[in-house]
C-alpha cells in the first residue's frame, strides 16, 4: 500500500482494485453485495476495504442490514469520501484552457478558463500553472488536499508514458507532458486523449456505469471516439484506438493531415467542411457559421457538403457498430451545433452502412458543455487512485 | 450445480467460472497461482474447484510444492481431465460440412466431411445429423462421452438465442438452427458466427491464449474479423461484431448486398473480384482460378482488381487498428492463396490508414486448414460448459 501522502495508486491487490472501483462508481455498496458481485468472499471484501477505510477514502454508513448466521457482524454499506481529495482537470484546447476542481465522485466544485494565445508547449506549460493556481488557490481552500492533475489533449497521447505523441491541432510531436506539468505545477499528474477521458467520465461517474459496451462519438474540430468494451475503456495496445476520424470512407477522397485518405474527419471534420464550403461558394473568407447560414437559407451546393460530411460521419459510426457492437452510441461535440444539418445524414449513413441488427444500436445524441471535458481530465486524475 | 448428466454450465459462481476457464486455457496451475492471477483467497479457489474435481473434469497433478504455514496442505497444480466430455464441432460452408469430434483441450480425435448439394435448412440439418453419426457411430467411441455439438455458420448468427438471423451464402434468414440441430442430433447445441468461433478457439486454446487484445482477420467470400478486447471476445450488444467486411471504404463503392455500398466484401471479397475480372477481360464465364492467372501473367486490367481489393481490405483492417488497436492482427483465410496479388496492397492500404502509432500493430498472415473452422466450433461448445 502506498504512503497516504503519495500520489501512487491506493490499491495493491486485484481484491482492493475491485473493491474500491466498485464503490467509487457504483456506491453505495454493502460488503456483501460486493462480494456477490465481484466473486470474492466477504473476508475478501473486509481485508481489502480496510486500509481505504483507514485512509479516509471510504466511510461506512450506518448498519442498514445484518447477514448471514454472523449475526454479530454489521453488514454497513460502504461509500466514498467525496472531500477526502480534490483533484485538478485540465482540458487543453487549440486557442482555450479549461479547468475544473472535481472532488472524488467528479462534482465541479470550481471551474476557470484562461485563453491561449500560443499553442506551443513552454507557453501552454506557464498557463496550466497559473489555471492550476487560480484553481487551488481560490476561496474553496482545495490546495491541501489536492495532489493530482489530469490533462486532456486531443490527439495521440501515450498515458503510460506520459507522452503527447501526436497533436495535430496543437501541433505537438513527443511532448512529455506528463514530466513537465508536474515540474510547472507541483502535481501528480496523468495524461490522457481528450475522448478517452471524457469516456472514462462517462463510464465511471456518467451513464456509462455498469455498461458492457458503449461508443462516445464526439464531432468538431476533430472527430473522436471513446469506446468501453467488455466492460472496460479501449485503450489500444500500441496508445491509438477510438480514432473514428482516421476511418477511410472514401478511397477517392481528400487527403487527411494524418496521411491517410478519404478520412471522416477530412470530409466531416469543422476545417474541412469550412473548405469546401469555401471551394463551392468561392467565397475565401467564409466562416463555419456563415456556411451553416447558407446552408440553414437553403444554399444547395453548401447543403451538399454538409450532407456529404454527415455521411461520412455515419459510415464511420456504423464501422464502429459493426466492430464492436456497443449497446449504444452517444454522439456529441461541438460540432453538433450544425446538427439540422449532418443529423438526418449521420442517421442515414449509419443505417444504411450498418450491417444485419447492427442497425438496432440506438444513436442518441446530448449537448456536452466544454467544461465536462475538463471534468473528463479530472475524472482520469481520480483514476489514477486505483492501480488499473 | 447442474447435474453430471445434464447440459448446462458446470459453473454456477463467478469463481468457479474463473478457475476452470484459466485451469482449462492455462493449466495446468496450482491452487496458489489460480489464486493470486484471479485475486481469490486460496479457500475459494479450493471451494470452486471441488465439484468440478468431483465430476472428473479438473485433476490434481501430483503436488510439487508446498505453501505457507499451512505445510500439511498440499497445494497440487489442477489439469483439464481431456478426456472426460467429447464435443462436435461442425463447420457449415454453402457446398461442405465440415465436422471434427474434439476432446476438452480441443485436441481434434476425428474429422469428416459431407457435401452439401441442398443449402436449404431441412437439408443441411438432415446433413448434420448424418455426419454427427459418422463421427459419433466411429471407432473412436466417442458416443457416450459426447453430448454438445457447436456449428458455426457465416452471417449474423444470435448466439444467446440460437438463431441464425442472416447468413448470405447460404440465404438463411432467422433459421431457429440451435433448437432445429438439437432436434436432429440430440445433442445440446451451440451456434455461433464462423469467426467468432475461429478465435474463441485461438482466445482459449491458440495464439491468442492471454492476450488482452487481438484480431483475427479471413479473407475469402467472406470477409470477416473475430475480435478480443480486454481480455474477452467482442460479441457486440446486438449480436453484430467484428463485421469488417461491411465497413464502407468506398462511398462511392459498388453497392453490397447487404444493403450498403462500398463495403469491404463488396470490393475484395472473392465473389466481387471474380465479378470485376470478368467485367474487365469481358469473359462472362471466367473462374477466380483465371482471373488469378491472368494476374500472375500480367494482364494489368486484372492485377488492378486485386490491387483495388488489397487496398480495401488494407483500409477495413486499419479501421480495426484505428479503433481498438489490438496488439496485433493475424490475417489468413481461403482469399489469401492471391496473397501475392493481395498482399503488398492490403499492407500498404493499412499503412496509409493506421493512424499514428497504430501503424506499428504487426499484421501477420498464416494459412488456415478447413477444419480449424470446424475445431473453433467445437471450442464453442467446450465454452458453453463455463457460464460466461
Amino acid at each position: 500500500m502506498s504512503s497516504e501522502t503519495g500520489t501512487g495508486a491506493l490499491t495493491e491487490t486485484p481484491a482492493a482494485t475491485a473493491v474500491f472501483t466498485a464503490v467509487l462508481t457504483e456506491g453505495p455498496l454493502s460488503r456483501v453485495s460486493l462480494a456477490r458481485r465481484l466473486g470474492l468472499s466477504s473476508a475478501a471484501v473486509t481485508k481489502a476495504a480496510r486500509p481505504l477505510i483507514e485512509m479516509g477514502y471510504l466511510r461506512e454508513l450506518a448498519a442498514t442490514e445484518r447477514t448471514g448466521p454472523g449475526a454479530g457482524r454489521p453488514a454497513s454499506p460502504l461509500a466514498v469520501q467525496a472531500d477526502r481529495e480534490f483533484f485538478v482537470g485540465v482540458k487543453i484546447t487549440a486557442d482555450e484552457l479549461i479547468g475544473v476542481v472535481c472532488d472524488l465522485c467528479t462534482e465541479v466544485r470550481a471551474s476557470a478558463h484562461r485563453p491561449l494565445s500560443d499553442p506551443s508547449p513552454g507557453a501552454v506549460l506557464a498557463e496550466v500553472a497559473l489555471l492550476v493556481e487560480e484553481l487551488l488557490g481560490g476561496p474553496g481552500g482545495f490546495r491541501e488536499r489536492t495532489r493530482r492533475l489530469g490533462i486532456a489533449v486531443s490527439g495521440d497521447v501515450d498515458r503510460d508514458g506520459g507522452l503527447v505523441r501526436y497533436s495535430p491541432f496543437l501541433r505537438w510531436r513527443n511532448v512529455p507532458l506528463r514530466e513537465r506539468a508536474a515540474e510547472a505545477t507541483g502535481l501528480a499528474v496523468t495524461v490522457e486523449n481528450d475522448v478517452k477521458a471524457l469516456t472514462t467520465a462517462e463510464h465511471w461517474f456518467g451513464e456509462g456505469v455498469g455498461a458492457e459496451s458503449f461508443a462516445l462519438v464526439t464531432v468538431g474540430t476533430g472527430i473522436g471516439c471513446g469506446l468501453v468494451v467488455n466492460g472496460r475503456l479501449v485503450s489500444g495496445s500500441h496508445g491509438v484506438a477510438g480514432e473514428i476520424g482516421h476511418i477511410g470512407v472514401d478511397a477517392n477522397g481528400p487527403d487527411c493531415h494524418c496521411g491517410g485518405r478519404g478520412c471522416v474527419e477530412a470530409i466531416a471534420g469543422t476545417h474541412a467542411l469550412v473548405r469546401r464550403s469555401r471551394e463551392c461558394t468561392g467565397r475565401a473568407g467564409l466562416t463555419l457559421d456563415e456556411a451553416v447560414a447558407l446552408a440553414r437559407g437553403g444554399d444547395e451546393d453548401v447543403r451538399a457538403v454538409f450532407a456529404r460530411g454527415g455521411t461520412a460521419i455515419g459510415m464511420g459510426i456504423a464501422a464502429v457498430a459493426n466492430l464492436v457492437g456497443p449497446a449504444r452510441i452517444v454522439v456529441s461535440g461541438e460540432g453538433l451545433a450544425a446538427y439540422d444539418l449532418l443529423g438526418e445524414h449521420i442517421r442515414a449513413g449509419f443505417e444504411r452502412q450498418a450491417f444485419g441488427a447492427a442497425v438496432e444500436c440506438p444513436l442518441s445524441i446530448r449537448p456536452l458543455p466544454f467544461e465536462q471535458w475538463a471534468r473528463g481530465a479530472a475524472a482520469v486524475s481520480i483514476q489514477s487512485l486505483v492501480a488499473l
